[in-house]
């Protein structure tokens, strides 16, 4: 690496040298040393990161101790329940708030001339490892480590990435080089990178990852196999240094393709015990394996629909080989079908997974776990939220997101997603009465779950800077934070990102936090309008296309003709979409009066004229939104060069270069979309602008 | 080869045992004996050509013996000119019409009891190998072989063919399979699918090749080097002993890539030497090398443009390099701005060729040959012929057409192509005078010119009958006979071409040439209307997409809005490209009452309600033509069922099935045009059918 380019790669676990010298030496004597009386990999983990941390800002090197010298102060990490009473001591009442992976964080006053030490107490290892990790974030941003009394554990039992990457060295959907994985259909020789990755990852308290696509081409199939055993046992170990549990996207024909049975029907004797044979092989190798991510009868994939079993069936086949080695099952719910005829005004692909999954609520086994997607569509840039999420009561489930932007601007738009995310997680279902919301059905809060949290699609790759685009790291921190906490904000969110990523200049964090809090917005104005989804290029998804999935056989359709557009998804007279909702949702949606504007066209097919309640009409807003969303790109490079000479000289270039080519690229959709819009309405634009 | 496959491979070198005892008898007995006094390689190759014919069609199996016995009938083969008086004799006043490649063809009666002969007298070896196959021509078509006198001579002296084969195997625009000369990097082990395509190519009269794709990659950039002298050497030999000469398609930055010169520009002493040095070389390994093809400033290819130069210093470089040799320099005129701005409609792709090329007129050495497209555009199923046939008069000049269906149903339609080329050919340019044709420019009998000729895009690959498709065999077939001889019909090119490949039935005759005349009628009826052109899915150009080249940067546009379509090419407001045609042409065009209907879209913007010479308004006639186009593809389907059992059964199987998908794909092309303006004009179709 590039010294220019090491800002980027250390991302938000950046140690500048505290420039206050008080400061500085109140964290160098708070952290004189480091005592951990237990030897595990985890807490150790835990101790040297908080050494390096230290050292790096202080410029002390912490000595790491076994016992601890009353004389001197310390951090002291520890996890509860293993027989040191300061430690069970340090806890208290609090223990009881911790949960498996909580931790407190706490400074012990020394008796009798003792010195005061900093507690980190973790309910388990990993929650040792977050404390720890917390922390250094509280140096990071120069706070006070004085009188800490923090309590903290996660709001999701699972805090989950999902890598896309081929064992080619390709990632699908990735916009930030190749895999930091695999090359040439094997892994990667040296795993300084992936252990980079799981710090990362761990800073933010993600605690699982598959490392493979959910799309199992041949290779990938083969590693659930014995030719792989060494090398995942080798991830395993990296990723679990750092509390990840390491899962496998499996291809479920796999007792065809490498078991060399002729069916992989869920309720053939010989495929059940071909998949508990070959799941205790994998616990053999790595004990801390944490099971298989399943995408089946989805986009071609093979699944249970072939032997005539539902996804229900099929996942409990795999639950039934994991659940002795404590494994669970992730299942996908993106199913529907891919090969519409675009003619075919009645079938409709939002409905499909609720229409697959809601009939099966209760019959899956206790260690399957159902994974949503945010929206019934694709990770649009708006859609909205799941109706799934209200429809299942007896079922594990979590939700997934897409932190890579596949529709978002590929990291070459900024798109900060964390606003979205906020949005869907705290959406109302009603399923349960009011405060039904996303955020308490996949934490399993709720219904009461055993399993419950959040998975995202990762955004990073071997890019210099993780990302490609430098400010999508914003959204894999803030994923991680979310998933941590739902309940927290955007604000402290995208503050934290800023200091920790780019340091404490105010006006520094005045300026992204600008860019970044309207970027969503910004997006969204220049692309597909008032939610009805892709008007993009097909296969990459990278440009407007109005019609580029118009006559597809995705399902993805805005029926624009010369008098209006929009998808009627009404129960009255449309696909009876709405329906799947709970009231009041499902009223709301259903009314084109009171449909909220930005979701109306997902809604209802309304003529160009339509007033909407901003009190524009329809075509008027699509030449407004996108006159000002070309504009709005523009004037956030203008932001951008305000700070320059405020940070990093290559990052800030980095930035800039991308933001350039989104100031230029929002320009294509502008007059893409407006031409589109106004060639096939013939309604001229009010304030008269070009159109071409 | 399966023997299934048999039939398809042998194409229209297809040799059936003749049915008929005494035709067969008659065959059997005057070509007893195959005389040939010369050996050399091409007279070889005629003589056991023929030989192998005789066998396969009468049991018989021919000596070939150097020495007449006049006793016996025989076939005699010989060369003009070198020393056999009943050779020189033979062809008599005929002499005169041969040129250097024709023939004679005729029955020498036995004097004195001495038996009849048939003497195939060559103006050339080449010019007897072209007689050979037409004697074997006329008895695969089952005709007489008694009193024989036939004279024959190209009309064109370049007949060749261009592959658009990459070294890693894949064929640009190749839909019949990868390529058979490449594999992995480098050529084929096995070169007899080489040899079997060298026979076919001659035995239509092809006398040049380019082995490789216009677009020159990096491997095939090092063609030209010491490191493939030795196949390249092969590979001439090959079609050498079919009379054919290898040609090169060579990147203009070899000097760079291949030379470590700084430079490629052609004014540069160093450039010209290393290529002068290069070329001396190439053809110490292959004396009888053509030359080279150059793809130059073109669609991203290096060129002079780089260094300020032009496209005559461009080509005269090469020529310089070439003319000792006798080789020649053919240099492709399909150059335009392929970044343009599709909101600039100023700039017209269709006047770049005329634009570039006519201002260098005269100015190009006389073994320069510029290759220029049938149309402006680029291979469309309807656009005008190229101005630029018009625009020079002290250049040599060659037709360039693609056999390859790119645009035209990619072998999976069918699509049969004689015609469209039998209008780019008769078309009347007047540059000088009534009469000045494209034939009689190409063929250089125009302008007097030292070399003319024509140049194809290849159909084939390793696909089992070639060309994917078998009934696109047919074209190229079709283009062999029209580069012999532009005036000869459709109609006697499509008989020949199925008497000789599925043989005499004449019901078969009578379907299948109902088919092949049909169809280019047929697919232009359901895809892009008015020749306007593209409406294709974008880079592989398979299936319908109204804009999916609308908003791009590559020049082809319809400008379809809510009112009306096509491009203004006028004089008098538009981008002016009519004028690069001659009077009358050029009135015709410009003028919306005059401009025939199939180019109307071409030239002007019109509304949809315009009314063509037809009667119909232009919407009502997109919606007929694709309502007919949709029902006469089926039809087609229909027609060939009606000869099963009649043909080949793999053969008919293999057509039906591609049949039936053009079938299918043509609803779909139907459907997603008729919608598309449907929804843009909001104008009904007069008769009410299901528009979506």
């Amino acid at each position: 690496m590039k010294i220019s380019e090491k800002t980027s790669y250390e991302a938000w676990l950046r140690y500048e040298a505290v420039e206050n010298d008080a400061l500085r030496a109140n964290y160098r004597l708070r952290c004189s040393v480091i005592v951990s009386a237990e030897q595990t990999k985890v807490l150790g983990t835990a101790a040297k990161e908080l050494a390096e941390a230290v050292q790096a800002m202080t410029g002390h090197v912490p000595d790491i101790a076994a016992i601890r010298d009353r004389q001197i102060p310390c951090v002291i990490i520890g996890v509860l329940g293993r027989g040191d009473p300061e430690i069970d001591g340090t806890a208290g009442p609090d223990a009881d708030e911790l949960g498996s992976e909580g931790y407190v964080l706490r400074t012990l006053k020394g008796q009798q001339g003792e010195a005061d030490c900093i507690a980190i107490v973790g309910a388990s290892d990993r929650g040792a490892l977050y404390g720890a990790f917390h922390l250094i974030r509280i140096m990071q941003m120069r706070d006070s480590i004085e009188d800490l009394h923090i309590v903290e554990h996660p709001v999701n039992g699972l805090r989950m990435i999902n890598q896309w990457d081929n064992m080619d060295g390709t990632i699908e959907r990735g916009y930030a080089g190749k895999s930091i994985f695999y090359r040439n259909n094997g892994f990667v020789e040296d795993f300084t990178r992936i252990r980079d990755y799981a710090r990362l990852l761990a800073s933010t308290g993600i605690n699982a990852i598959t490392i493979n696509n959910v799309n199992v081409h041949r290779e990938e199939t083969n590693l659930i196999t014995a030719e792989y055993e060494q090398t995942l046992s080798k991830a395993a170990d990296a990723f679990g240094a750092y509390g990840i549990k390491l899962f496998l996207s499996i291809n479920f024909a796999s007792p065809i393709a490498v078991g060399g049975l002729q069916t992989a029907d869920p309720l053939d004797p010989a495929v059940r015990s071909w998949w508990t044979e070959r799941a205790s092989e994998l616990y053999r190798a790595i004990p801390e394996f944490g099971g298989f991510l399943v995408k089946a009868d989805s986009e071609f994939r093979p699944g249970p629909f072939t032997y005539g079993r539902d996804h229900a069936d099929g996942a409990n086949l795999l639950a039934e080989a994991l659940a002795p080695h404590g494994g669970v099952v992730i299942w996908r719910c993106f199913v529907y079908n891919c090969l519409q005829d675009w003619r075919d005004r009645s079938t409709d692909r939002a409905k499909a997974a609720y229409d697959h999954f809601t009939p099966l609520d209760g019959r899956f086994a206790d260690n399957v776990i159902l994974q949503i997607k945010n929206g019934p569509m694709d990770f649009q840039v708006r859609e909205p939220v799941s109706p799934l999420f209200g429809g299942l009561k007896d079922t594990n489930q979590i939700l997934e997101l897409q932190i890579t932007q596949e529709y978002t601007g590929q990291q070459k738009h900024v798109c900060y997603l964390v606003p979205l995310w906020k949005e869907v997680l705290d959406f109302d279902t009603y399923a349960a009465g009011e405060g039904s919301t996303v955020a308490r059905i996949a934490s399993g809060a709720l219904h009461n779950r055993s399993y419950g949290g959040l998975a995202a699609v990762s955004n990073i790759g071997d890019s210099a800077c993780w990302t490609g685009h430098p400010l999508s790291q914003a959204n894999l921190y803030g994923y991680g934070r979310l998933a941590w906490n739902p309940a927290l904000s955007t604000e402290q969110i995208t503050a934290e990102w800023i200091r920790l990523s780019l340091g404490s200049d105010p006006m520094v964090e005045d300026v992204v936090s600008g860019i970044l809090l309207r970027s969503w917005g910004i997006y969204e104005s220049y692309t597909s309008p008032l939610g009805v989804g892709w008007m993009v290029n097909p296969n990459h998804h990278y440009g407007p296309n109005v019609d580029g999935y118009e006559y597809s056989k995705w399902g993805t359709y805005h029926f624009a003709d010369h008098q209006g557009i929009g998808v009627d998804r009404t129960i009255g007279t449309g696909t009876g979409y709405t329906a799947q909702y709970h009231s009041p949702q499902r009223e709301l949606y259903d009314s084109l009066e009171r449909c909220p504007d930005e979701l109306l066209l997902f809604y209802h097919h309304v003529p160009y004229t339509h007033v909407l309640h901003s009190g524009k009409t329809v075509i008027q807003h699509i030449y407004d939104t996108h006159f000002e969303g070309a504009e709005a790109a523009a004037a956030l490079l203008e932001a951008w060069q305000s700070i320059r000479g405020r940070i990093d000289e290559a990052y800030f270039e980095l930035v800039a270069s991308r933001l350039s080519e989104q100031r230029e690229h929002a320009k294509e959709w502008r007059d893409v979309i407006n031409t589109y819009f106004f060639r096939k309405s013939g309604i001229a634009d009010r304030q008269d602008r070009l159109i071409y």
